[in-house]
Formats: structure tokens, sequence, C-alpha cells
């Protein structure tokens, strides 16, 4: 149950998850990290707001990258130290989010990898963009 | 519903969130997320990892410094623009995280706030350190 | 708390559950069971499935057939021991799924009892058939 | 986001999930199916009962069967036909379950795969046995 070591692993190697955000999603995360914004559980305030309806957290997409990363690419054994976001357009309940790491950095004797990270929607409109920085597994 | 305008903040000004981590936050945040990591949810796997026992997602402390954010400091009406995250030691399921944010930067012309964003453990240790920038909410 | 003894049942004993199922059912179930395939939680790759939207897990459904067994017939105290399950048409998110389950043997001397399982939808299509072996509760 | 087609699948080839399960997973299981038979959700109910403590609902580690089925072998687009399960020892709340599905026949005519499924926990002791039916994904 390892993931790829730093010698299995090549610049531009990529992987992704991709989830149609639900509504219970948005309110699942709300709960678990007490984020009651209501930006994402009240309708009425966020039709008045910036976005016109509810939206997920920007960070909720975050965690699809950190899911890409620990499970897939580089996989189970990676050290995630850390993370650079912009969060570039909403997501909205109903969305379908595509996070992509991209491999754009490796450094064998630190054991370092630098990844491209990207959360596209169903439209191919980027909503999340930056760099995670990890640890590959050791063997 | 509106928090902190750009002319209600002032350098140093400063919220926290604090919560100790559960087992079913940890679990329902997996589910959330597509992130089955074994070092989240597999106890037997973890024991053997570098951490000794099943961690919290880092992202996860990531997102009660969102809730920070969108609900006290700036609050309501804020624009999440960006974040910067180093996730510098684990959080253990049952441990207690406050996320802490303080006003580090404010740009009046552009309505932009730079703030600090820091997670601490139960034991004042440092577990997620970074940067936000946001932009505030209008009156 | 004990349900129906081996000496307490009939032939034709017959006991149900119904519900509707969300999209929180599904993705909680998702989030459990680590089972994101695509046809449950993406609803544009749904859409290009065979079933043309996103369905319910066919192995949800057979938990409310379980729920019968453990709750109703014969109740509480039964033992599991085996079930056979055929899928024989999808429930989509929104559906109202009925499990019926009826007595179709009883071996007294063995403490056993076969029952006919079966879950139809809202429109009296059949979507999972098939039979479970439990033991009857102890007086 | 495509499976293994039957012409990619060989006799043998073998998957798996392993899971600590949670007492949290089973009361969100217990939740989502109604199935709230004080086995799983009583404790000293349960403690009366054969099992001495709470355990898992059987068919929640059938879940862990679909998931492999569906996220890896075959994987997406695989269409789930049957399942035959006998349930062979108990899981408690804390148990760690590893589902394993192994192909045992192919029917290339037909597009359909039998996998052999078992589910042990973290002593090695054998949970659920059975057999899978299910049609490769098309190409």
């Amino acid at each position: 149950m390892t993931g790829k070591t730093i010698g299995e692993l090549s610049l531009g190697d990529s992987a992704f998850i991709e989830k149609t955000v639900s509504e219970s999603d948005v309110y699942l995360y709300a709960g678990i990290t007490c984020d009651f914004n209501p930006a994402h559980i009240n309708e009425p305030e966020a039709a008045k707001g910036r976005f016109g309806r509810r939206v997920a957290h920007g960070m909720l997409s975050a965690g699809f990258i950190s899911a890409v990363l620990g499970t897939q690419l580089p996989g189970p054994g990676t050290i995630y130290l850390g993370q650079e976001l912009k969060f570039t357009a909403p997501v909205y309940i109903g969305d379908t989010v595509r996070a992509v790491v991209t491999v754009e950095e490796i450094k064998v004797e630190k054991n370092l990898v630098r990844l491209k990270t990207t959360c596209v929607n169903q439209d191919g409109k980027t909503v999340v963009e930056g760099t995670a920085t990890v640890m590959a597994p050791k063997a």
C-alpha cells in the first residue's frame, strides 16, 4: 500500500479525481469545519451576494487536490508539506470538479516533488490553481 | 449579515475557531473529498507509517482557517482569493486544533487584506502556517 | 428487544421498509464504502453511461433488506448467514425503494429461516431480488 | 474513465480496498439504510447478545466489495448483475476490513465476469465470502 517513490516519478506524470459536488457535500463540509459562511448554507443571503446562489467552500476543492496526492500521485506514504492556492472562480452546488495534479519538479536528493495542482469545473473553467510540495513515499 | 469592511479592519485584528477533531470528522471528510489515503482511515497501515496512527487530513485544518475568514474576520461577504499553507506537524484524531487569523496588511485602494493564518494543537504546537489573501466585504 | 423466534414464524410472513433514496444517502454511502464509481457521484460521466444519470449503489438497496431482517422479521437477535442478490434494474437518486422480505422456508430443528427478498421502486419495478438465510433469534 | 474491458481481464486478476470501520461508519450506515438493529447501535443490548458488543452491518462489508468492483476491477462502466454472500464472522467497530476480488471466470462472448469476493479482518479471519457476477465495461 505504498505510492510511487521518487525514482518512480517522472516530470509530466498526472492524475485526477472528479466529483459532482452535492448539497450534502457542502453541508457536511460546513459542519466538519464550522464554516457556516452564509455564502455556503443560506440561499437567500447567497442570492444577494456576489455569486447569486450558494457556492461550495473553495477549500473543499482543495481537498480533492489532497485526495489525488494521497491516493494516486504519488499516493499512500506521501507527506504533504505545503500548498499554494488561488481561488479563481466559484464552484456552485451541482458543479462537477476535476482536480488534476501534474509533476513539475523532482528533487531526488531531498526526496521532494513539486506538482501543479488545478481544479476545473464541467465547463473547463479553472476554479482553483496552485502548487503542491510533497515528500515522496519511501520504498 | 456582512462582515467587516476594509475601513473597519486594523492591523493586528485577530480571531479564531477551535475544535476537537473527531474520528467522525476525519471519516466524513474522507468521504466528501474521496481522500481514502490509509494514513487517515486505516489504523493498521497508519501504525506502520511515519506518524504511528491515523491522522486528520492537513487540508481539514485549512478548512478551519477558511471558517474564521468567512464567518468572523473579515466575515460574511469576504472573497477568498488565495492561501499559502505549510503543514508542519500532524493532527491526530482527538487533537484539538485552534485556527487563528491575524490581519497583517491592508491595501485600502484595492480592498485587499492579507492575514497570517496559523493552526496550533492543544499543546501549542503549530500544525499549519501560512497566509491568506482576501477581498474585504463591501458595505 | 428480541425478534420472532423460530416457533413464532410462519410461511408467508412478510415485512417491508420503504425509503426515498436521496442524493445525500448516495453520497454518504459512497463515503462510507469508498465506492466513488462515477456512476454514483459524477453527473456528467453518469450521463454518458448506460443509465443516463447518477444511480444509487445496488448494495445500498441490499442494506434495506438487511434492515427489515434485523429490525422486523425476524427482528433483533437474528443472525444473518447469507444473501443471494440479483440487481435487475437501476435505482435513480430520488427513487423510492421498498424492500420486502417474505418467509419461504423454516427449518425448525436447525433454527434456520429462508426468506425471499425483493426491492421494488415507486413504479413497482423490481430492482433487486434474491434470498436471505438467517438464524432466528433465540428466546 | 473506463475500467478494464473483457479483453483486458485475466483469470487471477485481483484488487482490494481496506478500511478501519469506525463507529461513525456504522452509525451513518444505520441512518442511510434504516437498519437500527440494536446489535449495531445499542451497546448494552449488544453486550447481552451473541457477539458481546456492537458489530458493523454485514452488508456494509459487502459495500466494500462493490467498491472494488466499481472503482478498480473491472472499474468504472462495470454493470453489477449479482452477488452471493455468506457472512462468516462478525466485524466489530474498530476492525479493519480488506475486501478482495479475484477474477475466477471470463465469458467473453457474453461479456460476463465472475469474481471471487472475500472480506477479511485485521487478523486474517474471513468475515464475508461469496461470488460476484458483472458485465465488463464496454470500450
